[in-house]
């Protein structure tokens, strides 16, 4: 019901994700009545659950928490809680989502808390990045408890021994804050991980590594100033194209390399961020995304499901 | 003498350097036979320093301070402290350059720390961003103190009343950290300055504002990321280019076009980062750069020592 765009992309997403993948029942929860006649049609596969509230991009989260038990987020998240569903997917506040969650879905024993993960393309596939934005005061041990959750993560996805590095502002041993270079000692001592050093931001796109980890105001910067740059240097590449008509025709010979590249660089590609450490899959989509961004989205939580990441999370925790 | 690619570079860059700026004169400070020698010919506008020491990349910072009074970096900055040059540029190491800044240079009364500062490229022209990296533990008055010292060379450079903003992980007032939220009463209550409340990091690079205040871990985060997905773009853009004979004949046709786009992107051309606060400019050139960076961060000297940046930015604390 919520996200900058509300259930007109969430629909249409989940009847292009259905297509996709027959493997797959959907609840959708909202005002039945707005969801039924956007869905525009019935289809066997789609269930709803009715809510009367919203909770909104301003809502404050421990608010959403404590006031509105009635909105589809908290009643999305029921159904996790109760068994009726596997995953969870919204596009709504990330702030009252991280809260409801941790209330109703809870952590596995020995986590602290969920940490907000995102695969970032890098060169020779991807790496996990987090916290991305849902702890901002951390301890050199929730830092080395992310190190295990992306750990694991990354070795559902098919790494071997995951490389995992703390993001620092230098690789030396004696940069950065005391609690990092306290994480960095945990982190050399834990025989389960495959702990590669400090790195530094400008290598998050490298590929040198598998996991990286920072806290959730480190990960937020790092985060959306490559989406700043990734937009900036799209527009300067578009108004390039655009100066004169020569380039313009230039850009229609250009266009299926042009295409192939954006669809690369795509943000869309992307989209779906893992609360990891929570007993079920809940992945939050951008606010903005739209129908294929959507759609990622959904995937990205059905692979979870089948690749059984919140076991494996528990599993390298119990070790 | 230092940096990652030695002497041959700054030399170079500083006979392009004097050639393109006939109101310059330069000292030469290092191992002058080896300096001599490299330059090819006398230039009367070139004078040589001899220095017996090399501060390395790999040297601490403090150990640099303590024992090498020698250095070719001491004796550049001697020069300042001693008035017998108006501005000190240099790619060596940046920690030992602060500290021996901090020491022979001094800031001016009432600012306690000097702050590293960039001007970042933005659809409208730049954006300066600082710290980036010389402070990590910041108090809400040494923020209120960047946003001063960003605010004056901003000033300085033209803009007639600079927007300055904080950069957090959400605009919202309750964002962030303690420390953040009261830096940012300190900004609302300081009419000196033109506020304008908290930005995000997807937003450096959108004009919106001509400052950014930030710790120096979040701006070498922000800084290294953004130049992190730039290279990662630039490789995309490149393998594109070179998949198929046809998409390379088509890289000729586009060469004009790609050659323009790159030199708006060249990190070259925003190569000097400002050590903002002492009482003279002195300015850290990245340590790989090359001849043209080199050349950009002299320019970016002696600039700031035409618009007398140290002066204005002793003005804008003595109000």
């Amino acid at each position: 019901m919520s996200g900058d765009l509300g259930p007109r992309v969430a629909i249409s997403a989940a009847q292009k994700f259905l297509h996709l993948y027959p493997d797959v029942d959907l609840f959708l929860v909202g005002d039945q009545e707005q969801l039924q006649q956007t869905l525009q049609g019935a289809n066997p596969r789609i269930n709803f659950i009715h809510a009367t509230e919203v909770i909104t991009m301003d809502d404050d989260p421990l608010t959403a928490l404590r006031h509105k038990k009635n909105s589809s987020m908290w009643k999305s998240l029921e159904l996790l809680r109760d068994e009726s569903a596997d995953a969870c997917v919204s596009a709504g506040n990330t702030g009252a989502l991280l809260a409801i969650a941790k209330y109703l879905i809870k952590t596995f024993p020995g986590i602290e808390r969920p940490a907000i993960c995102k695969s970032m393309p890098v060169s020779s596939g991807v790496t996990y990045l987090l916290d991305l934005g849902a702890n901002i005061d951390v301890s050199p041990e929730l830092l080395h408890q992310f190190a295990l959750m992306g750990s694991a993560l990354a070795k559902a996805f098919g790494a071997d021994q995951p490389r995992v590095s703390l993001l620092n502002i230098g690789t030396e041993a004696y940069k950065g804050t005391d609690i990092l270079r306290q994480a960095q000692e945990l982190l050399q001592q834990d025989a389960s991980l495959n702990y590669a050093g400090f790195i530094e931001a400008n290598c998050i796109f490298s590929g040198e590594v598998d996991v990286i980890v920072c806290d959730g105001f480190h990960g937020n910067i790092a985060l959306k100033a490559s989406e700043g740059v990734a937009q900036f240097i799209a527009n300067k590449i578009s108004a390039e194209f655009d100066r004169h008509p020569i380039k313009r025709l230039l850009a229609l010979l250009c266009w299926p390399m042009l295409k192939h590249l954006r669809a690369q660089l795509n943000p869309a590609q992307y989209n779906g961020a893992s609360f990891l450490g929570l007993q079920k899959t809940v992945i939050k989509s951008h606010g903005s995304a739209d129908e294929n961004a959507f759609v990622h989205a959904l995937a990205v939580a059905r692979e979870q499901v089948l690749l059984r990441v919140p076991e494996r999370i528990h599993h390298q925790f119990s070790h």
